[in-house]
């Protein structure tokens, strides 16, 4: 079995581990911000580690009503520019803890004075040594190259440290469910499989969500760009629907991420005019509405919380891409220049 | 002569007009703005005005050490949460004025007790009617449907801002000279009609700069997604020499974006890596190492402060993306499926 196909299906059991071994530290972590009331929450991270900022983004500011910002890493590591941080928490992400950029962004931000927090799955990484707090991943070792368990791990990690600084039990509940629904969800790899086998001469696809799932648009075009080397375009659909739409024509590839929640019809509007266009969208859903609008349909086995569902419908866009890539001829566990641990300036 | 091309050619003539027209105004929100020592800048924008943006990011950094967040308008729009803005500053940027998601955040900014900013080219828009501080463009009316007098205005107005706030007198001096810059740029129209002639069977492409210049990339992407459909994917350097760089092979059409400054030796490194695949770069430069290192040189015929790059090294972007679609029988002054005023949620 592939590393990739291993570790996609270690993300229940990873989520599990996450859940029971870290929460007292986020716990802890939470009570240091809450007595902090910071005006603004830097995040700092690269690649696959970045898009779990941009969820980071939707998260705090719906949970915690707290502004989310993207750290530029170039900022400190191209201009040596020095931010004003005393208001500010900084989280860094890195499931190496290697990143170079983003350990300097952090060694930094604790000597501004920030508040500092290091999501990683290496507890022995520069990034653990960097920061006030460490919040480790507990996703085990990752073999494959593109990131699938420490993505959603992430995610949660996130989930679960905003869930306790809002005290917001609900969400701790939802986040309890998390391994069943990941392994309701494994069960979708033969029709990720059969969708791969029938989607495997397209060079270019556009890949489409809005509000929480933004983040899994963006993860699921960096998954096939990583494995496939594809040109794969994230967009939100309020950005896509007013310009780039233009592109598509009849058998354009599209991949949908829409489950049900606040931004389903705008996601139903979506695709009913990729629809009237003809397009080839393989739609990620629950509502049989959606579905029916669908080339390829996807219908999701579980229902989760909206806030959550980006951990959750990631997963078939995580199958979409290994298929994709053996389809094509392609390792997905070594991708052709990719490299484990991202040392860039 | 095309509305595009008229339009180009107006920059230097819309920037001398903003920066004596509005620094009086700039001046005062610079003094508001100081009185309230925010402890971050939100940004509220969408498609090209969220690439000034991304400028703002880098600027407000480098000259103000502020954290500049860039919304995510759906927070608002598709679930009605609310942010703690009490320590924040938000500024709208909408040439139109009349994004309504962009209206609505601003609207509720106002509400929520933050100090609110808006960029415009329309003083009658709902977004001047919507802010403590309407800032004006004064590009002049726009009649084609890709923007770019609008962009490079709202890039230099939020210069003008930064400088102001930080009493920074040498950035003052540097905006006093963008438009004879901008005049001297415009003589590379005939090498980028040339330069498109050249690519005009491209169907990809990636934009490629690092730091303040990254909004370039972006823009730059967007102008060619805009006028020609082209799957023109931007990034910053650092994300791409690790993993997404596998995409190119021999003649693979890259644009690099890489002034005299402090991002320019990770350029070089960047273009030597192209250059070894084959890549077919074209590259805006000055440094004479850095042109030979593309197939399709650009050589820029001024210097300006690093900071205000991006509102001249778009330029010849610009006229590429004219050119291009001209080159491919598309009309860039009405692109399918664009529209002047975006109304999205």
């Amino acid at each position: 079995m592939l590393h990739m196909q291993a570790e996609i299906g270690e993300q229940p059991e990873a989520i599990r581990r996450l859940l029971c071994e870290e929460g007292a530290q986020i716990a802890r972590v939470a009570a240091a911000l809450r007595a902090r009331q910071p005006a603004v929450l830097l995040l700092v991270a690269r690649g696959t580690s970045d898009n779990a900022a941009t969820y980071a983004k939707y998260l705090f500011g719906l949970v915690n009503h707290t502004i989310v910002a993207l750290a530029a890493p170039s900022l400190t590591t191209v201009y040596g520019a020095s931010l004003n941080l005393a208001q500010a928490a900084v989280i860094g992400i890195s499931q190496s803890g290697e990143s170079t950029d983003v350990v300097e962004v952090m060694r930094q931000a604790g000597q501004a004075g920030a508040l500092t927090i290091g999501l990683t799955n290496n507890a022995a990484s520069p990034l653990a040594a960097s920061v006030q707090y460490p919040l480790l991943l507990h996703a085990g070792e990752e073999k494959a190259l593109p990131a699938t368990k420490t993505y959603t791990a992430s995610l949660a990690a996130l989930a679960m440290l905003a869930a306790h600084l809002a005290g917001d039990k609900r969400l701790l509940e939802a986040l309890a469910a998390l391994p069943e629904a990941l392994h309701a969800v494994l069960e979708l790899e033969p029709i990720m499989a059969e969708a791969a086998a029938r989607f495997r001469h397209i060079e270019r696809c556009v890949s489409l969500a809005r509000g929480v799932n933004y983040a899994t648009a963006l993860e699921a075009a960096l998954k096939l760009k990583e494995t496939c080397y594809l040109s794969a375009e994230p967009y939100s659909t309020a950005d896509f629907m007013h310009g780039p739409i233009a592109v598509v024509e009849e058998d354009f590839p599209a991949l949908l991420f829409a489950p049900p929640g606040r931004a389903q019809p705008v996601m139903e509007e979506m695709a009913q005019a990729l629809a009237r266009r003809r397009a080839a969208s393989l739609i990620v859903a629950r509502s049989p509405d959606l579905l029916r609008l669908a080339a390829l349909p996807v219908a999701m086995p579980v229902d989760v919380d909206e806030l959550l569902t980006p951990i959750v419908y990631i997963v078939p866009a995580q199958f979409f891409a290994l298929h994709l890539a053996q389809a094509k001829g392609f390792d997905p566990d070594a991708p052709r220049g990719l490299h484990k641990v991202t040392r860039t300036r």
